[in-house]
């Protein structure tokens, strides 16, 4: 049985499950690579793994699946009433995913699997998927790798006039012809004042001299999430923006000094809001969140998080700073947590860069 | 209030239901024009309508709403629990969208307005979305016309030796740059044999000569879908290949002389069946299925079917018939229902087009 699906199964028992039915298709690509655009269910039962599919897909299930996995693929056509209702006989307690599961499929599988009772299971997965394993460190520096030349790209393509969308869909352009799948989240691209609202979408304000642009994107490689943001300038930096980018990039450089194995979120992220504080701005967004199949999963990086990081979480590490209608500075890296440091994925200049 | 609102409060009455919590975000779009990314829920109480959403959302909401919507905005933050628990006080059975809301918020929301008795609707909504008024009509056709344009655009982009990837970015690329919002679902481009796998994800595959080329694509405009296949050949097409296109484009234009209010949707797909049966093929996905502001929404037009279309429902009209490993045809389009007729929405060349 593959490691992934072992540890889940550990951790079912220690909860007292004896089973549990996987429907969120981004944890069963973890469990099992299979690709989230396929339509399926996985049934950790007491003694095996069945993933039940539609016959289109079976082919290609099965072309991903190793004989490592230890996996039944079944299609849905050929399981009797009988035979589902045989998965969890003699189970008592069955974990599911309150978080996805709709209410309407909660009953249906339920009724269908004849479940005693159905557990949930808070994140039990989402929870394993913290820590990366090498594999998915490796995927998650590619889709870095890739963003590092899409903002170098950026820097030559981006000129005075050009509208907000048109540089966002550059970047989309770049990343689908140059290794990656697509964008892991539609980018931000915000020009001027624009700047200072920190999920802006792109439009067609046109790039000026003097303009602060905010450049917050990602891409995908082999499923897995990039999250990069560097605020440039064009033509020129506004000697009143200094201060703020030095204040940002302090503070940004300061939590990769701090992050490691067993150190606290709560405290590293306290201590860039009172290096805000302290001069009189607010960190009005969390300073960073996990990294992987999504482009924000556990652990959250805020001050309301009092666990500890971990050797092999992937996370953000992306403080701003915001001055409505005036303009914003955010910093942010893709961040490998390590047992004695960090390192920074994604590794594009961070000093003032002007174009 | 809007008439579709006032609709919605009407049919909650006839089911017996004092209220509804609106939790989809494409429902809520439907009701208000708020854009389904924006965060929020929308609570139909006795007397009043009150969307709750974050701050940062509120003032983006107030621009989109107007006075004749009569929806109260409130920030999420200014609710009190008493509040909260006072919005449906003395109600019995409020609404709910079983098949949107996952069991875990199903839970909070009962607690949290303090619900007796949680009622499935049944996609009351969705059923309301299936007949489109004339602005909503008017955007689906503004959709099909961009992707009628695209098509052109294709006639004159495609060249042998390209790979379906290439043709489908340049698909996604012409949509963003030509007035769409973007797709309306990732385009299927199927060349050579790929094309007789119904749902093929483009790949690497070069165009050859000969090759029949399956183009599925639709884009947004506003918000609402269009979805549209044309099957073309490069450089000419197989003779053994024309009477399976022949009889796909029969069977696709005699279902549109049937297509009109009050004409049953089991009747129309069964005589589709009949006719590739009669000849030794096999339909093996629907017929069909509403368009709107999602590009699958009610109705599925297929031989389970046994309701009725209505005027001003907008439905595709999309046989196929694929011969694995060999080829596969279909030919789609977006259709208009009308009270005598109907009108295809998209107007491209449906005889046989070789580039």
């Amino acid at each position: 049985m593959n490691y992934k699906i072992r540890a889940l199964r550990e951790r079912l028992k220690s909860l007292n499950l004896e089973g549990m039915i996987v429907s969120n298709p981004i944890n069963i690509k973890y469990l099992t690579n299979i690709d989230p655009e396929i339509q399926g269910i996985l049934l950790i039962t007491r003694k095996e793994n069945i993933y039940i599919t539609y016959t289109m897909y079976i082919e290609d299930v099965n072309r991903t699946l190793t004989i490592d996995d230890e996996i039944i693929v079944a299609d849905v056509r050929d399981i009797s009433k009988e035979e589902a209702e045989n998965f969890f006989v003699f189970c008592e307690n069955i974990g599911f995913e309150e978080s996805y599961v709709t209410y309407e499929q909660y009953k249906k599988l339920k009724q269908r699997y004849r479940i005693n009772n159905m557990v949930e299971t808070e994140g039990i997965i989402e929870k394993q998927r913290m820590i990366k394993d090498e594999e998915e460190i490796e995927n998650i520096k590619k889709a870095c790798e890739i963003t590092d030349n899409c903002f170098d790209y950026l820097l030559t393509f981006i000129k005075e006039g050009m509208t907000e969308k048109q540089v966002a869909l550059e970047i989309e352009m770049f990343f689908k012809t140059h290794g990656a799948e697509g964008v892991s989240f539609d980018p931000i691209v915000a020009s001027g004042p624009n700047s200072s609202i920190p999920h802006w979408k792109p439009g067609e304000r046109k790039i000026q001299m003097a303009d602060p642009i905010l450049i917050d994107m990602g891409c995908k490689y082999n499923g897995y999430c990039s999250d990069m943001t560097r605020t440039i300038f064009m033509g020129c930096i506004l000697e009143e923006i200094k201060p703020v980018y030095d204040l940002v990039l302090k503070n940004q450089e300061y939590v990769l000094d701090e992050i490691r194995n067993n150190y606290n979120i709560k405290t590293i992220s306290r201590s860039v809001e009172d290096s805000f504080k302290f001069n009189n701005y607010a960190l009005i967004h969390g300073l960073g969140h996990g990294v992987g199949l999504e482009i924000h999963e556990m652990p959250n990086v805020n001050i309301k998080n009092e666990s500890f990081l971990k050797a092999n979480m992937v996370i953000t590490d992306e403080p701003g700073i915001y001055l409505p209608g005036k303009y914003g500075i955010r910093i942010e890296d893709t961040v490998l947590v390590n047992k004695n440091d960090c390192i920074a994925l994604t590794k594009s200049n961070k000093g003032y860069v002007v174009i």
